[in-house]
């Protein structure tokens, strides 16, 4: 087998994003054991940092051992039993997946729906949860990573705190990039994925239970259906008792410690700042190029831009261009808009000033030659 | 918050194991696109060197993008139904954690137990699958990581696979370190994790299914309760096809890749008598030293010595000082055995004439003044 050299790459896809120099060396640190203190130091303070980025004071916030969309499974598997009542709210692939998710749950899923590209309405979702009172949890994607939109939160969240059922939110295109108020928003269980606007690599999901989620999982009549995700268990690893339950993916929490200390050090009012002029700056060059939005007007992600481009017959041939010409990599359309659009991410380390002139000037000599 | 900059340790427990500069350093490598071509000549070159790993033929050979323990719920998840049978081999940690995952999938368990230490008979294993023709699984653990005892597999496989029953091994701690011939010994699904004999970080489980397997899994009644570790549909990203279902953790297989081309470099059969003859000398020395054995003679694994210390008033406090003094990780007993033994692996990096002399000169100063 050949030396490990993958070409470098601009990433401009919806995730992974660029991961900086800081976050790559914090990997190559000696393993040390998943139960020794030193460790326990370092997964206390990914924990403490983990809150500030939520904005919560919730005890159990820890990172899930996998990708995001373990993440979303941890939130339903442990929100929901058999007979349960979800309502999701559906504009995309991941509400989509959300709904999937907790049927295999054995929950009722009530689907919300609304178009691709908007956001789902929020009285909507009232209308449906007040004909369901008993609802177990109801779910929104914040950032719907498939059609770049933006889900409005606070009003659904302060009508759910004031019933029984769950506010629960992915977060996984959204946290570091956008304000996510766990607390203020009034969220029970939040989680996220760790290579969109963190700029880490791949493999963890940040999460958080709120008290009433944690209620309402140690109430539970029957045994939480995944073993790997069970909070029941594994808030006893990440809370002060260090009990075994499996080995956590030391590494992976290393490149976590490391990226956070980079968000905090940068800050996050200035972290959304950075996000929302980037993305303002490659909005005016794609509009120039005569690229249009997917994404309704006012509810669009900055840090995610999906976009037709300007010659819909070469859409799919052009972004294979830009990879293998250009090194920069663009994200495809999925779902309803595959072949149809591009997404353009400009999340973490990829959300500059220079990424965006990388990618206009390839444009340019591409779209007018 | 502070620079990460934890202890080094030279790790003797049941895992993660030392890593070594070269898998290290793979981890620093930029973070490419999980559906860029490139990264998925990666990806078919650590199946390929996984199929030589486990010895098998085994299309559907691909790393589960969680640890150990996620391995063994995607065997369990996939392979199982609610109301199907599931006879287990009980005689430790990580025998009742297979049951208790079954139990989740809804499955009815029969465990065949045996006493710690020692493995679960095979008449007896054969015996029960007598009386359940039509369980749909039998599971047994290679190497028992709670107690270093060892289960023949041949027999039962050779029993087995004139069965409808797949036969399912939890290679966690044996892969790598000991033979492990999933095709000889007619395994239908075979899982490992990545911090043991590898000697790679924690955070992936190598995993194959025979074609008996997959084709249990495709005439399921009903969906496999996990969307994350859902077969049915990780197999068309691993495959050919490459079909987008979760960002796999890019730089944990990195690390991998690079970690199993360390491995076919030493070769198999030159790794698994390292295994053996370091863990010989250990032996020695530890018996020299007062230390004896927990799991039955015959049955001992080379690679994790699970031993009783000659003073059983300082099992903790020993273990303790050899942490903080000497900067050596040994492994706590588990279970009914813990504050009893203490496990000493020697596993991938760390299985060298070095690690023992450091050890057995830490225990002669501690034990002898």
């Amino acid at each position: 087998m050949n030396e490990l050299c993958p070409t470098e790459r601009l990433l401009m896809g919806p995730g992974p994003s660029n991961v900086g120099s800081r976050v790559l060396r914090a990997m190559s640190t000696p393993v040390i054991g998943h139960l020794d203190p030193e460790f326990s130091r370092i997964t206390d303070d990914v924990c403490k940092m983990l809150r500030e980025l939520f904005r919560t004071g919730n005890r159990l916030t820890f990172p899930v051992s996998g990708t995001g969309s373990a993440g979303m499974e941890a939130a339903m598997v442990n929100t929901l039993e058999p007979g349960d009542t979800a309502v999701i709210g559906v504009n995309g692939v991941f509400g989509m997946r959300l709904a999937d998710t907790a049927a295999r749950c054995g929950a009722t899923v009530v689907s919300v729906d609304a178009p691709w590209g908007e956001p789902v309405d929020t009285g909507a979702l009232i209308e449906t949860l007040k004909k369901y009172p008993r609802a177990k949890i109801c779910v929104v994607v914040h950032a719907e990573t498939s059609t770049g939109a933006r889900q409005p939160l606070e009003e659904l969240g302060a009508f759910l705190g004031n019933t029984p059922t769950l506010f629960v939110v992915d977060a996984v295109t959204s946290l570091g990039g956008l304000p996510v108020e766990v607390d203020a928003w009034r969220i029970d269980v939040c989680y996220s994925g760790t290579q969109k606007c963190l700029s880490v690599p791949p493999g963890l999901a940040p999460i958080t239970f709120s008290d009433k989620a944690v209620a309402s999982v140690n109430a539970r009549r029957t045994k939480v259906q995944s073993w790997y995700l069970d909070i029941t268990m594994l808030q006893k690893y990440w809370g002060s008792e260090r009990i075994y339950h499996h080995t956590a993916p030391i590494s992976m929490i290393y490149a976590l410690y490391e990226g956070l200390r980079v968000i905090f050090e940068e800050g996050l009012e200035a972290r959304f700042k950075r996000h929302a002029e980037v993305g303002g700056e490659l909005g005016i060059g794609l509009t120039d190029l005569g690229f249009t939005w997917f994404a309704k007007e006012g509810y669009r992600l900055p840090q995610l831009n999906a976009v037709y481009p300007p010659a819909p017959d070469t859409v799919e041939s052009l972004r294979k261009k830009l990879l293998t010409e250009y090194s920069i990599e663009i994200g495809a359309g999925l779902g309803i808009v595959a072949g149809k659009i591009w997404r353009i991410g400009l999340m973490g380390e990829t959300c500059k000033r220079a990424s965006v002139a990388i990618l206009l000037d390839a444009l340019r000599r591409e779209l007018r030659r």
